[in-house]
């Protein structure tokens, strides 16, 4: 089955003044949304990041996909690597490690990998999850993720969830969340306050919720020794510790010297530093992410080797809307060995491209559709108003860094500050 | 898509007297033929061993198996895993590396999963390597296979091969071997004789045929100081030298100073042993077999783990039937990373149970069968003779061992003899 046509559909959506070692997210979160429109009519869906850089890179793909058979997934890869050379895309924002040319290709692949697996779906009259091996599980677990918060982006109204800033309304933000979607297990985004400080946020929440699995990921924003320390004083509060320190020789000694397992989606982000992590054990968790892995069936692969090393396998999320949602909802539930909730950004947006209905959390779970395919299908009105305020909020990269100035003069990205 | 009903038809068919560390191949080698009988009229095909003590684990498998979707592959899985609990499968002949309770699952588990792919295939109306991400490569290389041999079985005439015991027969063997079937590559089965006498072998290859990548293989037949004294005497001449030395150990003393890499289906044969084997960096090739490895889609994970670690791929063979070829070629060619021409015993044997033409070796080569499935169908007539075959040779499971002890009363198995 060929691709007649490829149309790709910059979106942005409200997102809050969400807080991390770079800054804050600004009033919009930028995603890129492919259609390839097939033979006899079928729409494969892909979504991925919206910053200029990465979709430009897909532009340039673009043209050499068209007639390309969707069943031919490895011709698509030699496809996207030829024609991207050693370009590296650079996200700019740091958050997920960087950005080599091995990452690059798997990347543009990625948002192609997965329009195909659905438009294969559609084809076959088969949900991707099918295509994948099947289902290990019927419902995806999702982990409620936490931020730090400002309480209103700059010039506007405070938002319904308010300044989350103290352990207090660290707590009330988690009970919202929890109220609302059900999730099991908490992941709080730190390093934006000095360690103490987070540290009692992550207390606040054992007290609050007890038995609840707990995590905590400052985006490599501590030393080694703080991590060390951290590691330390939570053991036995914490499910596992996420990125505490940068670097895969950093988290190795971090490692040596904490009780909980390490999980990273920014020392181990391709599978170049699957060897020297593994064998240094720097890391216990792996945070798979199906959109940098390289798509769908490269995130079970990776799966598999973590399993081999008896490394666990979680789920990384940025702000995504719900093709992502899709995606990652089908190759969780084709992955056996996935050992935690995933991370997602859902419940920080009120805006989607799809038709609502096909993706609902249940006890912080999301069932994997068994509609042929992802099982999602856009909402051509809501994607035309996401692109409108793709076009109009101006924003061509995500840069939590410049837009934090404008709160904090002074502000510099937190490279390991404490 | 529903089993509705499941035929296993333990098969055997001629092979010659070749020869090994544990003795010689008996008159007949034995399968296991699969037919997952499915809604629809779809039938699904699978091949595997067929020595009793496997059959009977199958044989406990199928009841529960009835009703089962064909598509639900995790669950085809635990199913297996239930009813097998704690078995092991003992091969007896030992020569891919012993049977722990992982891999006996793994081995019931492929029969099915093949099958299983195989009818998903002739109800989406796509080939197998569609279903496990496309192709890879139109074509799959496979390598000449000699062995050393007697010249007939106990009380036959002399087979068409002849004796082969000198470096000039089997030169001779590798000449019609390769004018038959234009092999590229050439592996010798040795551990047979003293190691000056295979190297000689070897030596007498290269010459013969030079530029043609060389591979022996002694089946661990060589202590770790003759394993290195033999790797020194080939360097140059080896592609890679195949399970020299017993166990994981053992290889990565051979490994840490042989000049060309170890290969191996005997110390690495399930992902338990990759973690171990690859922290020792004990081989540099393993030798993949979806017969054992969990089928086609772990076949895949083992190629990415093994690609992450800077560890080649190549594939094992047992005495096999067409449907094992067929499905050996589609998740060869679904499998970027294969580094090396895969075995096979396809020349040894001079009958099937699948119709002719669908499988056909060009230049060493078979190309990728483009119909449904595995894109084989079985012959009726012949799986009847094969069966027959089987009950008429009253061989119920491999042992090279006793059979040799018929033409030399006093064999011992070669473990580590030299
Ligand atoms: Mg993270
Ligand atoms: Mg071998």
């Amino acid at each position: 089955m060929k691709i007649q046509d490829i149309v790709l559909t910059p979106v942005a959506f409200a997102d809050p003044p969400l807080l991390n070692v770079m800054g804050v997210h600004e009033p919009f979160a930028l995603r890129g949304v492919v259609q390839l429109v097939c033979d006899d009519g079928v729409v494969g869906l892909g979504e991925s990041y919206g910053d200029l850089a990465f979709l430009d890179q897909v532009r340039q793909v673009i043209p050499e996909l068209k007639g390309h058979d969707v069943f031919d997934l490895p011709g698509l890869q030699r496809k996207i690597a030829a024609v991207l050379g050693k370009a590296v895309f650079s996200d700019q924002h740091g958050l997920t490690g960087g950005f080599s040319n091995r990452k690059t290709i798997a990347t543009v692949y990625s948002l192609f990998e997965v329009a195909c697996l659905d438009a294969q779906g559609h084809f076959l009259g088969r949900p991707v999850v099918d295509l994948l091996g099947g289902k290990s599980r019927d419902a995806v677990d999702f982990s409620a993720y936490l931020f730090y918060k400002y309480g209103a982006h700059l010039g506007a109204e405070e938002d319904a969830w308010g300044e989350v800033t103290t352990p207090e309304t660290l707590v009330g933000a988690a009970r919202t969340m929890i109220d609302r979607y059900g999730f099991k297990s908490i992941k709080v985004k730190g390093g934006v306050f000095e360690p103490d400080q987070e540290i009692a946020g992550i207390r606040a929440l054992a007290e609050a919720f007890p038995g609840l699995p707990l995590r905590i990921d400052p985006n490599a924003g501590w030393k080694v020794d703080t991590a060390i320390r951290v590691a330390r004083e939570l053991d036995g509060v914490l499910e596992y510790l996420e990125d505490p320190t940068p670097g895969i020789e950093g988290m190795a000694q971090v490692a040596a010297q904490a009780n909980m397992p390490l999980a990273t989606n920014m020392c181990v982000v391709s599978f170049d530093d699957i060897e020297p992590a593994f064998r240094q054990r720097a890391v216990g968790v792996v945070l798979s992410d199906h959109h940098f892995w390289g798509g769908l069936r490269d995130t079970q692969a990776l799966s598999k080797t973590a399993e081999c090393f008896g490394v666990g396998l979680s789920m990384h999320s940025n702000s995504h809307l719900g093709i992502s949602l899709a995606a990652m909802v089908h190759v969780a539930a084709a992955t056996p060995h996935l050992t935690y909730a995933c991370d997602t950004h859902w419940p920080w947006k009120t805006t989607d491209v799809i038709a609502p209905g096909s993706l609902a959390f249940v006890d912080g779970a999301v069932a994997v559709p068994d509609k042929p395919g992802l099982g999602v299908e856009l909402d051509p009105d809501a994607l035309a108003r996401a692109h409108e305020d793709y076009v109009r909020c101006g924003q061509t990269k995500r840069d939590d860094v410049t837009y934090m100035r404008r709160f904090v003069g002074s502000f510099e990205p937190n490279t390991a500050r404490w």
